[in-house]
């Protein structure tokens, strides 16, 4: 029976870091998968074939154009799922091979087959092959989530689908009715309605995305509209049929009924720790599957841990992969720096969404004074060359220090953008630093300038001057 | 005869900031441009179109989507000039407007005509109308530059242009030769050779764009090449002349010479100060009609301030407004707080340079002993999925600080991209910043991270460990 300093259970992002942080400590490290091929749900299902499928939407869709081409421009009429499905398989296997070859570099074991715990340092590994057993000193779990299968849903796969389906669907359909509009859901409602799907987004609170600002959400909630979402907030779904001709009905508490041919149900993601068998490692996982973690994402039974989507919000590879390492870091007696309040979230509808540091809410909460500073993209250069025409830069800053507390931002590159304004955050800098700054001309960067001096110009003069 | 605190000489992004600043200040302010419209060659000519140019070409010609969809991957078969010119022309448009706007809203007078000096404190603006006096406490000189023309090259505006030539051309030709490597000459060759026309570039350095860094360059001459730039480096043109036929003959010192249909000479641009009568003001510009200023962009003649491209390098339009800003800072007793060292530069050619700090025949030459790390695109998720192959981002930091000196980047995006790097150089940080920083999944900013752990990796390891 092989032993090892670290055991990692899942390949996702979390797994993946969790094991070459402990690698480059010189630690023996196995890493199991029970999939075919390694990654988890961002490589296989999730983050990157939506991301991908959203990269070949702008493109194919010519939506990033529309504003300078005209509206009704479309660059294939037809987008067939053949074109999206090639370019996320592209990805796909490219990262698969990375994975792969980074476990192979920092000499780390790959085993694949279905993990289970027979005692608190000891796992019992079924492949189709044979069952193996291995002991660890440290164990870390990162299995991920999946989807949620309430009983009172009649899936099927093909009429009634969960968020793991839709890229497994043989068509793009005309339609689509989503329910729930978290994350995943707002995700794909805005991506399917680029590729011109009718898209009826459903969800029980009053707007989109409750962490992100307010001014971006209805920036978003605009946009979706703007390109053919039917949004109902504030609405709840009492029960969803299939009727006898595979029609689909949803009964909804406000609104009169909904007919439809496709939906998908993306309310809710489990843990996937049923089969682990964690009763026996002295583990409990409570009613959606997670664990809970203390700040070392130690569960209760200190030697075994738990990163990423099983431990629940904010469940981003990003962050996920910072939980891995952190676990390693402090498994092996090393100090993690990582600064928490700092961790960006970035969310890729169209228009994509990215946010650092605190929103108005909070600061309101904390009873911190504060300013607002915007810059539209349509105010700069770069803003009409790519022709995004609602993009918008926020910032937050202490009234009194003009010190940055939380930028928010919306349209292309969002995701990029936030760097800045994080590591500004990190030096403690204040929004001083981008007016005093030079940019690239043009760049969507730029943004910050103007938001900046918006920022200082809202501030009221001093009187007298 | 009106009087104002300041009078600006010239529209372009220099002049614009100078105007605005004084503006700001409370100070009376008058901006003169002797184009039927504001915004300079930047709006006009330069910038925005070439930058808008480019964007439909990556756009139009599938240019990005190449590593995706295979090499043979067009979007549209031919683009035709008028494709090109919608695209420029509805950027233009809202440029001139916004500029427009931000002097009405900033209550700068917009003074049509072409000035020339009476005395240091005088000008006369004619213009088809009307002449007129204006006389100012201040003067800055923001007139910017225009291609240089040698007497000995044929200009005919068709078969021999400037630089400003190419966007007035009739038809997008098949082949072109291009006399200059540097940054405009390298941006249109490279822009040209994506929409498939035959580009020969000719330089008598040994590489393009001697203020970039080594590798980066190598990075960018290989693109070029593989797109179907023909480079002669180290090369001199003798001799450039019409032939009957009007095919233009380019005899080399070392190559045999080249016979084309289109020549673009892009060596030089002079200052754009004939008939401001400048002896007047007791100013001399030099030989290729530039002004000398001081570290506050004073002239000797201390109330007359230049500003922008007519000073010289850099010549970008990002560093121009920040020069605008200071100067008009320095006339009204403001302090000016930006560090000069952290002046980003960015090249728009095919792909996309920026760069920020200092570069390693800096460093050696002023021995600081420095580490380097690099990311290359293809490695991380975001790279994959944007299909970009050859992308880079290397820094350099101090090996036993870990100081962050210098970051260089290749590949799309590379101007935002360099902003997060300037920022943690402003407040001195070092690469273990990029190592702690969560970064948003997958975005470009992730390379920071890969470099910043390559770094660390090549350092030698401490011994024994």
């Amino acid at each position: 029976m092989a032993h090892y300093d670290l055991l990692v259970i899942g390949t996702g992002p979390a797994g993946q870091k969790a094991a070459i942080q402990a690698a480059k400590l010189g630690k023996k490290v196995c890493i199991i998968e029970r999939k075919e091929v390694v990654g988890g749900t961002c490589i296989n299902t999730g983050t990157i074939p939506s991301k991908s499928l959203r990269e070949a939407v702008l493109y194919l869709s010519g939506f990033q154009q529309r504003s300078i081409y005209g509206g009704a421009y479309r660059l294939k009429q037809t987008i067939t799922i053949e074109d999206l499905a090639f370019r996320a398989n592209h990805v796909i296997k490219t990262e698969i091979q990375t994975v792969q070859d980074q476990m192979a570099r920092n000499r780390i074991e790959l085993c694949y087959g279905t993990a289970s715990f027979l005692d608190p340092h000891r796992l019992r590994i079924r492949s189709e092959h044979d069952t193996r057993e291995l002991t660890g000193d440290f164990i870390i779990i990162a299995v991920g989530t999946e989807p949620a299968r309430p009983a009172d849903i009649p899936f099927d796969d093909q009429t009634v689908i969960d968020t793991d389906g839709l890229l497994t669907l043989k068509h793009i359909p005309d339609s689509i009715v989503i329910v729930g509009g978290g994350v995943i859901g707002t995700e794909y409602a805005s991506i399917l309605a680029a590729m011109g799907v009718a898209v009826t987004l459903i969800d029980k609170r009053p707007r989109l995305l409750q962490f992100v600002d307010t001014e971006i959400i209805a920036v978003l909630q605009q946009q979706m509209r703007d390109i053919g979402v039917t949004l109902y907030l504030d609405e709840e779904v009492l029960a969803i049929k299939k009727e006898a001709d595979k029609t689909i009905y949803v009964c909804l508490k406000y609104a009169p009924p909904i007919h439809t041919s496709l939906l998908m149900y993306a309310i809710g993601r489990v843990g996937a720790t049923q089969g682990l068998d964690m009763d026996v490692a002295g583990l409990k996982p409570d009613g959606r599957g997670r664990l809970n973690v203390n700040e070392h994402f130690q569960t209760p039974v200190p030697h075994i841990y738990a990163v990423g989507d099983v431990i629940g919000f904010p469940a981003l590879a990003s962050t996920s992969m910072q939980q891995g390492r952190h676990a390693s870091c402090h498994a092996f007696g090393q100090p993690d720096r990582t600064d928490n309040s700092l961790l960006p979230y970035g969310i890729y509808a169209i228009p994509e969404i990215s946010l650092v540091g605190q929103n108005e809410e909070e600061l309101t909460q904390a009873d911190i004074s504060y300013g607002i500073g915007i810059a539209r993209y349509k105010e700069i250069a770069r803003g009409q060359l790519i022709g995004d025409q609602t993009g918008m830069l926020k910032l937050l800053f202490h009234r009194q220090t003009k010190k940055l507390l939380g930028v928010h931002a919306i349209g292309e590159g969002a995701t990029e953008l936030i760097h800045i304004g994080q590591a500004v955050m990190a030096y403690c800098g204040t929004i001083d630093y981008f007016i005093d700054t030079v940019f690239n001309y043009p760049t969507l960067a730029e943004c910050y300038k103007v938001a900046a001096l918006d920022g200082i110009n809202r501030l009221p003069r001093p009187w007298p001057p």
